[in-house]
Order: structure tokens, then C-alpha cells, then sequence
């Protein structure tokens, strides 16, 4: 596969547009995105785990059943959740949306993201998906306007898309997405939206996204936190021409495997741009007596606030990251458990079987002020591994969520 | 019961002392303690479940297999985990402390807390520990300075103690503790030493223990973090002279009611003192299904790193409490949840049946500038009902931990 331009617009016959409804007060923020596909597709969605979820969620997973659908529409800046109209302005979002569009509202998904518990301003969504309507277009332009409409915390725009070959027909996939706090594994206060002109089915396009979304998405944390709103969305409208995947197989294998690939990068960009974050923790543990509990233990490492903490001040206190695999409620020795850190600007190994090793503090510390810090911690229990993404905890952190309403 | 001073030396025929013997390099920070019991004592501990067990934890779950002890030698500076020698050091502590006392090694407890993964100065605590011995005394002086040989980042000492009537006997029960970081459910960093005149057999005293720690450590967290060195220990010399508690019963009720009340005092004196705190958060969940879900969502919200951010910058965001209870693993409606926030400065009733209400800001505001801050949580579920305590997240939280080590 190769990376290309165009994000959820890459793929054949996807639009996209943003714009600022009013959602949001400022006005040079943009806050109401829709998509658009020109051909009816194949669609499946992920969303959170969360008892508490928003009322566009709700919606959405009874949209998604249908396996049907052909546009989003998604606002920030207010979560449209728990306020006693909540259920009532999801609705009217995807009638109105449908409307301007001419396609069923069953075919019409709806996000929100942004504050839980106040009223959404629907009249100023009502008015501004005809406009926003009006903007749509097959171009990077149209994707880097969505993206930016669904961003809320985010530092950086998420978007991504790539090409790669299935049954003899060149498919393209794209998506944008936002983060960037309430990330936790099961997903956080995400949104992604994936597009691709594959032709596949939605039993086989749920399943590739499951697959995905496993290795991926629920395998990062910024804080800790599983939002009320996360939601992970993805359409095919076939206009690749491709054979249509309706089984597994090789195309099937090839369709998943450039989508995790894609997703992994989404959520390496999410983790990085987290709330506050000034590295990147990604963080390996292999020799696991089985994948789950590797993924449980290299969990446990990327959500622990003191690993988090000793990252922010570039301390190679690896103390942290043996406690943390030790509290995960994996049982193994730590005897056999070696850890290493890892950057652009070095290698430092600082425990074998369990016990610290003299490393050159300078070293480590310079290693550490990496935009990117790999925490390998590498067992004799089996052949389990999994990777886990993660970003440092910071004074920003501190400063963006002690207040976040105002 | 009523509270009285003297801390761990409160009770009949104990001892104590505290003094710099090296482990740290400041001269002026007290780094080992020693508490002696004149008689035998009945003896129970509690100790981390993290599957890393630093060496003094592993050699102390053996000594309290047998029901007694006399002494406890305890050092700040190092947590005497993950070093080639740490087991050998933690033995050589027993026993040297148990030499100057002329006690067997058997009945020697030790505790080693601070920094992972490098070497214990065992040579420093073997010329302190007769150093210590001549200093022992049966004063509130004594238990001031074991109590200050503990701290690590704790910015208070936690010293406390009561008496109450047994079987028609004046009981009297003290102990001294340290947190500050590290902490969560479960036990975090912490030790706590208790020690009582009450006769009580060591089985009685170890369910007594249990039950106590149930609903008072193991329903705090600071930051997520179960450390190596968690211990909860309690001695018993029966100096009091009531008749023995050997079965369950009125005496063994009103003995166990003030180790709850004792314990939950110290386990907010710690959140309270949480690494960075400015507020303690107490959360209580009633309407529950159960204690046990009502305990879950509790911990979750007091847990969550947006929910303690909020307080820190005293903003009433009550959808992250929502949202944690929603992520906690506990099924529930979430129509069915009032939160409410009170403080010393106003009661705010914020959500009700799962919608925003309209509150006064600034009341809000002024609510939750106080130094203890309470969310109530009730729920349509249950009878159900538990409370937990944590402490905001601060900038100082990840300055202290930022750079730890050095």
C-alpha cells in the first residue's frame, strides 16, 4: 500500500465539507462536517463501550444494523448528551441531513462531540447543513475541511488515505478522525470516519473493522477516560471495481490488513497529539505468555500516570514500568522481564531479569527527550507481543482539563 | 471511641524512634523507623497485590504467616525492589533489627519505600538500627519520629489515635502511615502501622484487618498507580487487659467499628495528601444494585483523571462523573442518576435523572474551591451504597513525578 493525499475524500466518489454553523461561538472555528457518497455502500461502525452514551451514538448503532448508508454528518463543540432533548435533536440532525442530501435517514449517520449535559444549538445545525451541503466536493480540500470542523482539543488535523490492490482493481481508503483527551483502550472521545471505494460486503466490512479496531484504536490511551461519544465509521461504496469481498480470503486479508495499517497510523497520530502531550509513548511487550496478555500488560505501562509523569520529565525511572506490568493482573515472574528504552536518539537498556542495570543517566536522558520514546519490556513467558500507544502526562494536560467548559 | 495523641506509641508497652542513618543523603529527613512492642504481640498485614513484591513485602508475608511479632524497622529512601541483593538486604535488615532488640528473627518485620530499582544502603541501616534501639520510647515523641522517618513525597505526617471500652477494658489503638503517590485501590505506596493493647487472637485481628481495609485503603487512589511496597500491618499486645477476642461477638464488633473509623481517618489524611493535592475528593454512589457496583462506579469517578482535573480547576463538568460511572464496568440506566456537589461553601445539585440542571456558576465555583469537595451519585438501582476518596489532579502532581528520581 502507499500513501496518498485527498483523506476521506481520496476514494472514488466520497465528498466532503465543513463549515461553521454556530455551534461553537467562535467563529473561526469550524464546527459541523458532512460526507457524502455519490453510490449507495456498504457500512459498519464501532462505538463506545460506554454506559453513558450520547444520543447520536444510540442512533447510529441502530443505523449501522441496516448495513446501509451513504452520509455523516457530525458536529463539535457540544456532545449531545444527557440533556433532556438529546435523543429528539439526534433525530432531527440526520432528518435534516438526510434531506438536503435526498437520501434515507436510515442511511444517515450522526455525531457529536464536545460537552456533555448542555443543549445542542440544533436550529444553527438545521441551517447549516444546507450550506455545508452546497460546499461538498471530491477534492483534499473538502476532507481538510471536515477534518478540521470535527477537531476539539486536537493540536493537528487527522487525516489519512492510501492505495493498494485488491482482485486486480486499485482501492483507495481514507479517513479523518480527532481525538485527543477521554482516549482510553475500548476507544475514547474519538471520532474516525473511513471511506474507501472497495467493493465488499457490510458482514465482511465489520468484521475487517473489528479486526482492525482491535490492534489499533483500542490500543491507545491519552488519559484513561472512555468517552460517551466514540464512534468509528466506516463506508465502502465499491466504485473500486474490484470483485465484491463477500468471504474471507485473500482480497478479504489484503482489505484488512491495509486498514489496520491506515488505523494504526490514526491512532499513533491521536496518542501523539493527546491532550497536552509532548511524546509519544509507544510501548512493546513481547514474550508474553499469549497476545491478550501482552496487550493487557503493554496497556497497563501506557495508562499508568507515573510511567506517563517519568516520560513528561524524560526519567528513565523503568521502576514504573515493571510496577505497572506487575498491577495489570497479568501473572508472570519478573524475573525473566528485561526493559529497554528506545528513540531516534538511542538505545538504553535499564533492567535484565528483573533487576537495574547501570545506564549512562545523560545517555537516557537524552534519549528520552525524543518526540517519539519506545518502552520495550521484553519476557520469557512465551511468544505473546503487542504493541500500545500512549502519550507523556504534562502541565497542559493539567491546564486543558481543569477548564475545559470555559 | 475517642481520639487521643501518641500516635503508634499510644497503646500499652509500645515503643518508638526515628533518625537519619543514611539511606537518603539529606541529614536533615528522618529515614528509618523502628516500633517495638515491650510483649509479644498478636500480629496480621496486608500487603500489594501487584505481581512485582518488593523484598521486604515477600519476607514480611512469611513472618506474619505465624500470628506474631514484636518489632517493625522500616526505611524511606529506597523501596529495596529489583536489585541483585534486594532479598538478601531485606533478611539482613530482619535480622540485624531484631539483634539490638534481642528478639527472634521471626517476629521482625521490615519495609523498605522509595525509589526502584537501585541499591539499598544496608550498611547505613545496620550501624542506624542500634542507633534507633537506644532511642526507642513509649511517647508521642516516638511515634513523631517514626511517623516522619517514612514520608517520601507526603507533605503531612499521619499519625493517629484512640481509645474505646472493650469487654469492660479501656482500649487503646494508634498507628502512623505514609502515602503519597502510588496510591489506589487496593493499597497504593503506602504503609500503615498499627498497633494496639486490645488482647485479640491473630486470626481475629487479621479479619478485623480485612474488613477494615475493605472499605477504607483499598477505596482510595491518588493516581492509578499499585506499588511494589504496600503494607498494612497491625500489632496487638494485649496489654489492655480485656478478655481475649477469639471469636466473633459484641467485643470483636466494637473492636473492628474503630479500626474502620481509625483506618478511614488515615485513608483520607492520605488522599487528602495526595502527591499535588489541593482537594480531597470524596465520592459517594447510593441507589446502587449493590455495595460492591455502588463501590465500583465510586472508584471510577474518584479515579478519573478529567474528574480530577475538573476539581482542580474547580469546575463543576459533572459529565465526567457521569461518563465514569459509565465506563466503570457497572450496567445501570443512566436516566435514573442524580449528582449533586457539596462542599463546606453550598450544596449543587447539578444532574438530575441523567439531565443537566440549570446551576448558578459562581455558586458552583465557590462549592468547589473548598479543601474537601463531595460528589454524591444517587441511583434508582438498589440499596447499594459506598464511598471512596482521591484528590485532584495538579500541575505539582506531574512536576513531582516528572523528576522523581533525581
Amino acid at each position: 500500500m502507499k500513501y496518498i493525499e485527498g483523506g476521506i475524500c481520496a476514494a472514488r466518489g466520497f465528498m466532503a465539507a465543513g463549515i461553521h454553523c454556530g455551534v461553537r461561538p467562535n467563529k473561526n472555528k469550524n464546527d459541523l462536517a458532512l460526507i457524502f457518497s455519490e453510490k449507495e455502500c456498504a457500512a459498519a461502525g464501532l462505538f463506545t463501550t460506554n454506559q453513558v452514551k450520547a444520543a447520536p451514538v444510540k442512533l447510529d448503532i441502530e443505523t449501522v444494523k441496516g448495513g446501509k448508508a451513504r452520509a455523516i454528518a457530525a458536529n463539535s463543540g457540544n456532545a449531545n448528551a444527557c440533556t433532556p432533548d438529546c435523543d429528539e435533536n439526534a433525530a432531527k440532525m440526520q432528518a435534516a441531513a438526510a434531506a438536503v442530501l435526498g437520501i434515507p435517514a436510515v442511511e444517515t449517520l450522526v455525531s457529536s462531540t464536545g460537552v456533555i449535559g448542555q443543549r445542542l444549538n440544533i436550529a444553527a445545525i438545521g441551517e447549516g447543513l444546507p450550506k455545508a451541503a452546497k460546499l461538498l466536493e471530491h477534492s483534499p480540500q473538502g476532507s481538510d475541511a471536515a477534518a478540521t470542523a470535527i477537531m476539539t482539543t486536537d493540536t493537528k488535523k487527522k487525516e489519512l488515505a492510501c492505495v493498494f490492490a485488491v482482485g486486480g482493481a486499485e482501492v483507495t481508503l481514507g479517513g479523518i478522525a480527532k481525538g485527543s483527551g477521554m482516549i482510553h483502550p475500548n476507544m475514547g472521545t474519538m471520532l474516525c470516519y473511513l471511506t474507501t471505494d472497495c467493493a465488499i460486503s457490510p458482514e465482511m466490512l465489520k468484521k475487517a473493522l473489528k479486526t482492525a479496531c482491535g490492534v489499533t484504536f483500542n490500543r491507545i490511551s491519552v488519559d484513561g477516560d472512555t468517552s460517551t461519544n466514540d464512534s468509528l465509521i466506516i463506508l465502502a461504496n465499491g466504485l473500486a471495481g474490484n470483485p465484491e469481498i463477500v468471504s474471507e480470503g485473500e482480497d478479504f486479508m489484503t482489505f484488512t490488513a491495509a486498514l489496520t495499517e491506515l488505523c494504526t497510523e490514526m491512532a499513533r497520530k491521536m496518542a501523539a497529539d493527546g491532550e497536552g502531550a509532548r511524546h509519544l509513548i509507544t510501548c512493546t511487550v513481547s514474550g508474553a505468555a499469549d497476545e491478550k496478555e501482552a496487550e493487557t500488560m503493554a496497556k497497563a505501562v501506557i495508562s499508568s500516570t507515573l510511567t506517563k509523569a517519568a516520560i513528561f520529565g524524560c526519567d528513565a525511572n523503568w521502576g514504573r514500568v515493571l510496577c505497572a506490568m506487575g498491577y495489570s493482573g497479568v501473572e508472570f515472574d519478573p524475573n525473566s522481564v528485561d526493559i529497554t528504552f528506545k528513540s531516534a536518539a538511542g538505545i538504553v537498556p535499564v533492567c535484565k531479569n528483573g533487576m537495574g542495570l547501570e545506564f549512562d543517566e545523560k545517555m537516557a536522558k537524552k534519549a528520552l527527550s525524543e518526540p517519539e520514546v519506545e518502552i520495550l519490556a521484553a519476557m520469557g513467558s512465551g511468544a505473546g507481543q503487542a504493541t500500545c500507544w500512549g502519550c507523556d502526562l504534562t502541565y497542559d494536560y493539567v491546564k486543558i482539563n481543569g477548564d475545559y467548559r470555559t
